[in-house]
Formats: structure tokens, sequence, C-alpha cells
């Protein structure tokens, strides 16, 4: 991948996570074309080279990254397609598309959800839907805040797939002054560790909002990696090293972060929000929302005990109080 | 223990954490007498009932808590012994006694610091010096700030001991209303990584102190992680899972606290402060200072891969630049 020739890359999505992408694919030798779903953005980048909405002090370089809004147009040539929208609009953002046109290509996930109408990993819907390989396939984990991507502060990501080759040409890819891109082999435990560490730092917040303290939330956190461990080896079982960066880190970064949406989201439902008025709040989706309702379907097969997960989601779905929930939480806790 | 006999415990120590012990023990059946260094701090709380110097708004019950300042007195009668001075103290503290003085005593350090001159850890100090046998030893882990006890916000702690009945009494006597304490069985694993976590929480201050941000921090504790696995495992190798409380939590809020005092001795450091003047700011000792002298030095047995150790040491002790060292550890991370 270090060659000369650039590599084609087709971005989809035009929020801070792509953004923060595109700044650090436009380090390397990559050609980019930028789907964005807001023709609106798209002009703006055109005519002035940043991204108004998200991270908008990234300069973007017209030689190297040209924007669309056609989706077919966007991954016609490419030879990698990152997909970096919503988990809950990835459908509709793929609309039109068919299995030919996804022929050959890498597809990559830099989603942390799941597909919320059939509980699935965004890789495996991929799989499922477009016929696009396993070993064509690949997800990003941080821990990385957009932000800091565009403050050029340096940072770490961990691809992760099923084919070594895949997630060894990936790293490269993304590789660059600031960032060190690693490929490990674990596809399901990184991406359902993505997922659920949104639930972790919804579940941060509603303990913040409710005043529990910084004591409470190193063991809500302690906890939480081993609720993550007995889930992902239960569903997909295999020698993985839970404190690496890719799960470690990624919830650390996130349950710490006063700007995680997710966080934030539960801070209000801590704070007695209704979900409604929190995410009028908010404006924005918390992907924890949805990832809770489908993690705890999953986990109807498997039965792992998950005391976290089954207290967030009794909140968000089944109308019990966080005081109660957290209260019981409290006393499962070690 | 948790008989109608009140339990007879005596508290060597006089700063936050010792206050904040004697609050956990006071809503128990316990008497206490609490040694300070301080004359006049223990003249203080005997006629006004509260610390003046730390933590001062809890409130002293003189039904159950009484002063002393000279320690053969306080601890004469005690069946538990907590020790809570600074590593580098409790020698001087302990001056006059004898192994006698100990017997048929249990003693539990509440210190996270190793013995300076020798490189031992509390307990194995406690055992060779004054013949304290191991199953009458423990110490406490967190996570657990002082100040949040204060304030009554719900914490957890960990007593680890090699004696089952000791990590079992010592739990009993450390669990209240806002406090749960679970015994484990692992002393040396929990000791080592109460000292390695101020070692870690120091390379979390200076790489903030330089200017990296969140995303590093993360994978920095996530790597530290694995370190003290490597360290621990090393030096007394058994079946322990480090994401529990006890170590990764008590990990997570050291490393996370802008309230650490060796995060904050770090990002002086990190700053450019050179040692002493950093030193002289603060004026207060931060024990990941001499920990991790300790644990370099027991690692020139053991030889275990320690790039975080190693840095903060040659920063600490060989006068190499945080600069210089930060970015030759940010290739060794993961």
């Amino acid at each position: 991948m270090k060659s000369s020739t650039p590599v084609k890359i087709a971005m989809i999505g035009g929020g801070s996570w792509a953004t923060a992408l595109i700044k650090i694919l436009s380090e390397g030798n990559s050609t980019i074309r930028w789907w964005l779903r807001s023709k609106a953005d798209a002009e703006h980048i055109q005519k002035f080279h940043h991204n108004r909405s998200y991270l908008s002090d990234v300069q973007i370089n017209p030689r190297k990254v040209k924007v669309c809004t056609k989706i077919r147009e966007a991954i016609r040539d490419a030879d990698f397609v990152i997909l970096a929208v919503p988990a809950a609009f990835i459908s509709e953002a793929l609309t039109g598309l068919t299995p030919t046109h996804f022929a050959g290509k890498h597809v990559i996930s830099a989603i942390k959800g799941m597909i919320p109408t059939s509980n699935q990993l965004v890789t495996d819907w991929m799989e499922s839907t477009y016929n696009v390989p396993k070993n064509h396939l690949s997800c990003i984990a941080g821990p990385c805040h957009a932000e800091e991507v565009a403050l050029e502060k340096q940072s770490y990501l961990t691809i992760a797939s099923t084919g070594d080759d895949c997630a060894r040409q990936v790293s490269d890819l993304l590789t660059c002054r600031f960032v060190q891109a690693s490929p490990l082999n674990d596809l399901y435990g990184v991406e359902y560790s993505a997922v659920m560490k949104n639930i972790i730092a919804l579940a941060c917040g509603i303990t913040h909002g409710l005043g529990y303290g910084d004591n409470f939330q190193a063991v809500l956190v302690s906890n939480a990696m081993q609720e993550i461990r007995r889930f992902v080896d239960a569903v997909y079982p295999m020698e993985r090293d839970l404190s690496r960066s890719a799960y470690l880190g990624d919830l650390l970064v996130t349950a710490y972060s006063p700007f995680s949406r997710n966080r934030t989201f539960g801070t209000l439902i801590g704070r007695g929000y209704t979900i409604q008025s929190a995410q009028t709040e908010m404006n924005m989706i918390a992907e924890g929302y949805y990832a809770v309702r489908s993690i705890y379907a999953i986990n109807s097969t498997y039965q792992v005990r998950m005391p976290i997960v089954d207290a967030v989601y009794r909140i968000l779905y089944e109308g019990a109080t966080p005081t109660a929930e957290m209260a019981q939480l409290k006393g499962k806790l070690v």
C-alpha cells in the first residue's frame, strides 16, 4: 500500500469521524471520493475546502478529495469503501446499491453501532446484504476522538479483520504522522466491544447524572470490562487480550470523555430528563440508545450475566427509574 | 466481626486517607486509637472533632475515636493496626516498636508505596521486621478517593491477604452504608498494582504536561495494564483477573483524576519543571517518585518488558528529557 499508485477510497458519511478519517487519509497517497448526504455541506466543502458542520478547522485538500452526493459515483472506482454514518442510517445511505457495486472492494466499517432492524454487526450486514466476503471486511477501532485527530494529537487505531492481509492493508492506509494503526485478527470481538462501549458510556452518564462519583465510575468501568469479556467470549470465543487499546482504550476514551454523546445522553437521563426530552436537548443520536436494545436481544440467546447492560435496557426501554436501577446495580458490582 | 463487642483498631497516620478510613470505621462497631505525628493536629481533633489538615468536613466521633501521639499507646490494645502514612515515613513512625508489640495483631497496609531503603512491599517489610505472620497481613485497595468517602459517595474497597479469614474480617470492618469491601486472595498482585498505578499516573501527568491528549492517555493506560500484568505475573504468578476493581479500577481512579498527586507531579515535570521545583511547588511527596525506583530495581532481576516504567525512571533519575522519552515511548505502544 505504500506504493506510488494512489489508492482509491470512498468515504460514506459527513460527520466528525468521517471528516477526521479524511484528514488522516489525506496524509497518505490516496484519492478520496467523499459522499455526503447533505448537498449544501458538499457544495460548501467544494467551494471552501472545509466541512462547515464538523471539525470545521480541518482543511480539505481538493487535489486529493472530491466530494459527491451520488453514492454510486462515490464508490464506483473505489478499492476501499469506508462506512462512517450512524448505524441507524447506513441502510438508507446505501439505497440503490446491489452486491455488484461492491464486487472486489474492501469495505471498512467506521461505525460503532448495530443495524437496529436486524441486530446485526455492520460487517455481518454487509456480508449478508451485499455479499462482501469476510476477508474483505474490517472495522476501525479507537481509542480516537475525532477532535484530537483534527488537532493532530498522537492517536492509535486498530484495524480488525478476519483477513490478515486486509487488516494490514487498511492499517497501512491509516498510519500517518500522528496516527499509528495496527492490525488485529478479532473482527467480532472488536466490533462488539465498540458497540458495547457506548452502552457503558451511557451507564457512566446515568450514574454521573444521579450524583455517583469517580470511585463508583472506576468500579463500573472495571465491571464493564468483565461484562464485555463474558459477552464476546460467549458470542465469538477466541484468545483475546481485552486490555489492548482496541478494547479497553476505546472504552476509556468514551467513558471518561465529557464530550461523548452517549455519556451526555446518559447524564441527562440520570438527571431526570425523559428519553424524548434528552434526545431533543442533544439534537443527535446516541448510538448506545439503539445498541443496548440489540445487545439485550442477542443476549436472550446467550444468557450471559450483564447487569450493566440489563440496567441500561430497563431504564431506556422498560420505564425503570434510574435511581432504583442503579441502587440495585450498586449491589451487583464488586 | 459483626458481633456486639467493639473491635479495637489502631490507625497510624494523620493524612486524608487515614481520616477517610476513620470515617468509614466509625460507621461500624469499632473503637479506634488514632495516632498522628503532629501533636497540634491531634490536640485540634480532640478539642474540635475534625482534622484541620485533611478532609476537615469529616466529623470525628469522640466516643469512638481517641487520638494519641504515642505509638505504643495507640497499638497496645489493638486487634487491628492500620498503617496509613507514606511508605517513606513508615519506618520512622514505628520507631521504638519491636515484634513483641505486634504479637497477635492483624496489620493492614493502607499504604500505596514501597519501603524505599529495601525495595520491599510494606507487608513484606512488616513480616521481616516485626515478625507479623503472613496470614495476619492484608492491604486495602481502592478505587477510592478519600475526598469522595468524606462525601459518602458509594465506594468499593478490596482487602487482599494470603489468609482468607484475615481478608474477610477486614472486609467486614470496612463495609458500611457507603462502602462495600470485598476480600481477595492476591496480596502481592494487589499491593504491587497499587504501587505501580502511581507510576502510571505520573506517566499520564508527564504526557498531559507535554500536550498529549485523551486518545494517547487511553492507549497509555491500556498498555500500562499489560505492563502491570507482565510484572505481577513474573514476580508472583497466579491466576488473577486484572480487570477487577482492585487492579484496573484503582488505576483508573488515579490516572484519570486531576486531584492525583502523582498525576500532578508528572504534569509539572512534563511542563518542564525540574524535579526539585515540582516537589517544592506541590509541597508533598508523590509516592510514584519513589515507587518507580523500587520497581525498576526489582525488575533488574525479572527483566520484564516495561517501557512505561523505564521511561518514567529515566526521566526522574537519569536526567532524560520528557520530550525525548515520550517520543520514544510513543513508538512502543500499540
